[in-house]
């Protein structure tokens, strides 16, 4: 009687909904897909001869955007960096670079290849991110597509089939054919609100064999999709053997694989050819003279609603700059450490955003091995703690290539309590399980603790302490953040956005802050509801 | 009582598979995904003071490749061409370049750019296709990623919406939610084999959950996965309304959208940078002063097992060859009104095979229209007869670009009933269905119907004439045409495999045969079981 789990049981589990739902929000690299209401931005030019002066704290994407829109129409704009490049968490790390990890800084050791480089920040563009888009096509920045997802890539969970790896084809078919098969045996036309008429049903059903290629009699039998187990070309194809559906309910990947292709990794994504900062420097390249490296701010004062005044450090001589404007993208855990005269609302909101944690590895590999397992791009993921195995979609047939060899975006942070060969060490077993071969072919590895970076100590910004969304005081405080302080000082960057860890989110950030300034300007309220007087 | 369609006429549904079948397996452009098991040629090079003299007919991807192993290997090799240039099928059109269509020839007045071709035949190629993929890397063919699916792309049914596209992330997301929420709201574990543990119970309701992106309560209530309908980045989200279910169930592409991303779509894909037919130009670079174009065969005979002998006419003259081995690519309907000393089951075998119909337009864009509306590369599909648009994966952020126009493979072959002008104003008509501002977009229209280009005649072969696979009979005609006439004469091309279509066939055909001719060679026996004596 104990055979299967009881309907009761069943309704339990269903209805134990917060665990999972908890789980499928956690992840912000696989997250939504908003859709952009900001408006891009329409700035009058100024008079050359009494050109406002703008000061921009922090080179990162959206700085770099603020500087080049005001730039474009005639502010006299200057960006002070701390790092000695711009790009912020826009970095592509090359040969001969420094990650400059707090207690852990490296240099890169990959051969000096334009291919060799490695996405260490964002790494991928989606379709939908438009504004980013404009700006690659704008700044000439080169667009290739990006894999994300690939069939022939491994899915490796200790749990499942002895830990062996399978193909994500196997998982992906398998498990639609099994869902499938539960769908047309019981679907009945009742759980749905409305009544289906005689068409509608066979389209359902149609669909639903489709979907998981049912067999004669919609059951699940195995299907070709994932490929013969030998012919198929000039012999007979004969047909794999079904992966044990009790064996992929042994993994979370499951659930994984199955919410692919949704979201924001859903759309075609692209990657710049030659490296995401490539976006970045072509940012800098209109913006010669401007930017100003290894500047330490030292203390950020408002003027009486009259303008700011900044002090700096660079190379142990201190300056002082008077600016009309300023736009500040130093993360605000940071900011709350620099002297400021900022009131105490704009403090709180400032300390409250916190911070995410992101770990990722990557490997000179000797070879491309993986291409001889029907590999291009594309992701394996593991059960182990580096999670995930990407491989680079460009590059192909070349002799070497740099893969990622670890993305932990919240699983405990396990890496960064190690040292660097512990690091280094800890990923190549790992990724052994994957590939059998990985220990031969692995060198020269790199590791990046977001939140361990200097000048960052964090990645994405974090509004919410809870899944459900901001509380109406955490709503208070977003709003404070982007309000500019004295009408003169304004946060920018992913921290004043609700979709943080992504470049459009940066680059409407700064959207967001010179609209505003654009509408204060001529008078526009910026107040809700409409101006009496 | 009749609001809801009744488990027994469900019953009734559910086992109408034949007609379900059918369709999905109707698509050779959705094919399967073998996996090859014919050795890649080990030739043993010959004596140069004694070589065999090669005869190939045919410049198609079979005879290319047949070429340029044996030549390699030291064979004297002739490749006899009917048209003025090798590919066969394997045929981009760029700007002056002729579509040699019987009764509608037409020259392509694309812009001379290096991004604006067309694949007018194969344009995928799965990276499962492991042979293929080896020469491109051999010949120094530079590979891009192709793209497939694309969740920005529409879909559109006069049925559904009354006939308004709608983007594919609506389609699916809506088609995931209320098929999870079926499974999720009627799963008991009973309809399984095997019963299930709490722990796969629960992993099964939170894949069955992650796919559908289902809400509190297991209910489908809209996902963010198909984007906002504003908001999201720096104002919060508002979700976009649910798709109406029973809309998405007017139309048949619930089926097709669902079925999505499995088979030889379901890898990554490749396309060569500046058209497919960089494949072949890397052959016949290989091949210089070996192939002869403009040939007509005029007689294949087989000279007592001593090798064949063929008489061909160029220019008005006639010529013959004698060779030691002939490879034959010529398509085997039009091989049979070529006089020759065939005997009859080789003949039968080769009047057997029938050739499927395919159809394509393309037009150039004067501006890359789809690119405003976040569409880069992947395909759009309609209801009409166009079927089909693809958007160009390369060139992206460019002035133009080529679109696919319509693709049609076996839906009536409406288009080739039409005169030229017919055909395009028909195309555009369609093409404003999905996209509004088509007609002023599109120009330079080009069609191309298989089945009527001259020396061809026909588009893949087919073997069997029922749905369920080969006959006895066929079987024995398949293996029949498998077999080297007289030992000297081997047909190559897809028309001797089962998975036409694909180039990978037309390559793995040219290794079946050389293989054989090598085992020939060495004695080994090619027949079944052991030989006694």
């Amino acid at each position: 009687m104990n055979k299967f789990v009881s309907r009761r049981e069943l309704l339990s589990l269903i209805g134990k909904t917060g665990a999972t739902a908890a789980v499928l929000k956690a992840s912000t690299a696989l997250g939504l897909v908003p859709e952009t209401n900001v408006q891009f931005p329409d700035i009058p030019s100024v008079n050359p001869a009494n050109r406002p002066a703008v000061v921009i704290l922090g080179g990162g994407i959206s700085g770099l955007t603020t500087a080049y829109e005001l730039d474009k129409a005639g502010y006299d704009c200057v960006v002070l960096e701390a790092a000695p490049k711009a790009g912020g968490r826009c970095m592509t790390v090359r040969s001969g670079d420094l990650i400059d990890e707090v207690g852990n800084p490296q240099i890169c050791e990959f051969d000096d290849e334009p291919h060799m480089y490695f996405n260490a920040g964002p790494a991928r563009i989606p379709s939908t991110h438009r504004n980013l888009l404009r700006y690659c096509r704008e700044l000439g920045v080169e667009l290739e597509i990006f894999v994300n997802e690939n069939k022939e890539a491994y899915v490796q969970d200790d749990a499942m089939f002895n830990g062996k790896p399978i193909k994500n084809a196997a998982v992906t078919t398998s498990a639609r054919g099994f869902m499938a098969e539960i769908m047309a045996k019981n679907f009945t036309g009742h759980e749905l609100d409305q009544p289906l008429n005689q068409y509608e049903a066979e389209s359902l059903l149609s669909a639903i064999r489709s979907f998981g290629d049912l067999s004669e009699g919609d059951v699940f039998k195995g299907s070709t999709r994932s490929g013969y187990a030998h012919g198929g070309f000039i012999e007979h194809g004969v047909q794999k053997d079904v992966a044990d559906f009790s064996e992929l309910l042994k993994t979370d990947f499951m659930r994984m694989i199955l919410g692919q292709n949704e979201g924001e990794t859903g759309p075609v994504l692209f990657q710049p050819v030659g490296g995401m900062d490539k976006i970045v420097q072509g940012f800098t390249n209109k913006l010669e003279g401007k930017i100003y490296y290894d500047v330490m701010v030292a203390s950020v004062n408002l003027n009486n609603g009259d303008g700011v005044e900044v002090t700096y450090e660079h190379k142990g001589m201190k300056y002082k700059i008077q600016a009309d404007y300023c736009f500040n993208c130093i993360p605000s855990h940071l900011m709350t450490g620099i002297e400021n005269n900022f009131d105490d609302n704009y403090i709180e909101a400032m300390r409250y955003v916190r911070r995410g944690e992101a770990y990722k590895s990557a490997f000179q590999a000797k070879t491309r091995f993986w291409e001889k397992d029907d590999i291009y791009g594309g992701i394996s993921w593991t059960n182990q703690k580096i999670q995930q195995i990407w491989y680079p979609p460009h590059g192909v047939f070349k002799d070497k290539g740099v893969i990622l060899g670890a993305y932990d975006y919240g699983g405990g942070m396990h890496f960064t309590k190690l040292s660097q060969e512990e690091r280094l060490e800890t990923a190549i077993r790992q990724g052994q399980k994957v590939h059998p071969e990985y220990r031969d072919q692995v060198e020269k590895g790199i590791t990046i603790a977001w939140h361990r970076m200097n000048h960052m100590l964090g990645c994405a910004a974090r509004w919410a302490r809870n899944r459900d969304g901001m509380t109406a005081d955490e709503e208070r405080l977003y709003r404070t953040l982007q309000q500019p302080a004295g009408g003169r000082h304004y946060m920018i960057g992913d921290q004043i956005s609700v979709h943080s860890a992504w470049q459009e989110s940066a680059i409407l950030s700064a959207h967001w802050a010179i609209n505003d300034m654009v509408k204060r300007q001529s008078g526009i309220s910026t107040m809700p509801g409409q101006k009496l007087s």
